[in-house]
């Protein structure tokens, strides 16, 4: 077992001690499942108080590095472990979802138009009654198959420009970005649909099968709502990971 | 603007002054988007050094609770206003989901058989060729309407009881709780698919739509891995939320 030095920058003595508790948790070579040593060593071990010991547990324990046990002690746990690829957690453009896929899509604007918003976009993006909005449709095609379906609504009041001098078959957040307004994280709504019906219809899509939808409404940094989404993937396409505990 | 203690507790600072911080962001009622006070402001408020002060923003950082400007500052965010009802992020058994999205449905057992593991199930809980496993296959109803089809696979050698002494209608998690081995926690698989036929065939279900589809395999906190699950949710019936960052 290696020699731990004792602690003595106070300054970050939780955070540090965090860290030291980890270390030594790798060190040892202690599995999931393996119990931690007791309080009393670990207080002898790094020559600090017992409070101080029990806040980075805590920490630990917040960070689900490790989990009690009532009246048996502190665990090392597994969560660590548990990581997936690309989960649907991680906020990203429908464009980086699919190159990660390893799709290399092109987008097909079929319209792009400026309206009221309706109730639904109203509400997501804290619009007032009679605001209006873009309404851009998409498709994202991997030749000549459609992969995605997608309906944007975004703030007519954030671009300034005339809609049919910008080019919308490019990325949309880097779009806002332009305008200062890049949206950095987002509230979802995942379901299986079927296409709506006039949409199936308009784009020949009766082949397209269930869809994976995600309803979205993305925000900057600042919690401005800028865009509300509807992406309807095909879902023989598509799955979403995810980590739940 | 109130007036705060100067923190004298070196135990614990960096936590302290997070905390600290954070109450002053409240206090102030800054919002997302305002700017925090500088390093300096804060550093005489708090009579902390310059070091411990940028470790606290760094855990307000990691939080989401702050965001950095590069050349311009720190601000409050917006990420810790997101927040979405029971997110798909959240490990909960198929009941209490249910329950939570108001159904209190009936259990339905379909048949249950042990044989050995297929590629995939052999696969999620780890286990050598030619392991056995127990199958599970179930129906959650409301009523006539059946809401999920639930698939799910334990191994054979944590249950001690002979199958037909099981009642398999009650919680699966309570059940493996009662041997020791309640799962905590899962990686999963989302995706949008129409019921496999010979699924649908047997049970009528034709009129079922197209389905959320969850592929789970739940673990204990110590990382074994107990049940993999296939559970096929009614489309029009669920939908599932989260948050993206």
């Amino acid at each position: 077992m290696s020699l731990i030095t004792p602690l003595r920058d106070e300054r970050t003595l939780v955070l540090q001690l965090r860290d030291a508790i980890s270390a030594l948790i790798e060190e040892q070579g202690l599995k999931p499942g393996d119990q931690l040593p007791t309080e009393a060593e670990l207080t002898r071990k790094f020559q600090i108080s017992r409070p101080a010991l029990r806040e980075a547990l805590k920490l630990l324990e917040q960070d689900g590095a490790i989990y009690v046990k009532h009246g048996k002690g502190r665990f090392v746990s597994a969560a660590a472990a548990l990581q997936v690829e690309r989960p649907i957690t991680c906020f990203e453009s429908v464009t980086d979802m699919m190159h990660k896929s390893g799709y290399r899509p092109i987008n097909k604007v079929l319209s792009i138009s400026e309206e009221v918003a309706s109730g639904e976009a109203q509400e997501a993006l804290r619009l007032s009654p009679g605001s209006r909005v873009i309404r851009l449709e998409r498709l994202r095609m991997q030749g000549e198959e459609v992969l995605v379906y997608c309906l944007d609504y975004i703030p007519r009041s954030i671009i300034s420009d005339r809609l049919y001098d910008i080019d919308w078959s490019g990325s949309l957040l880097d779009l806002l970005e332009r305008h200062d307004m890049r949206p950095r994280m987002s509230t979802a709504i995942a379901a299986s649909v079927m296409l709506p019906h006039d949409v199936s219809e308009r784009n020949d899509l009766h082949d397209f099968g269930p869809a994976f939808l995600i309803t979205e409404t993305a925000f900057t940094p600042t919690g401005v709502p800028v865009v509300f989404a509807k992406d309807y993937h095909r879902g023989s396409r598509f799955s979403f990971s995810f980590v739940r505990k």
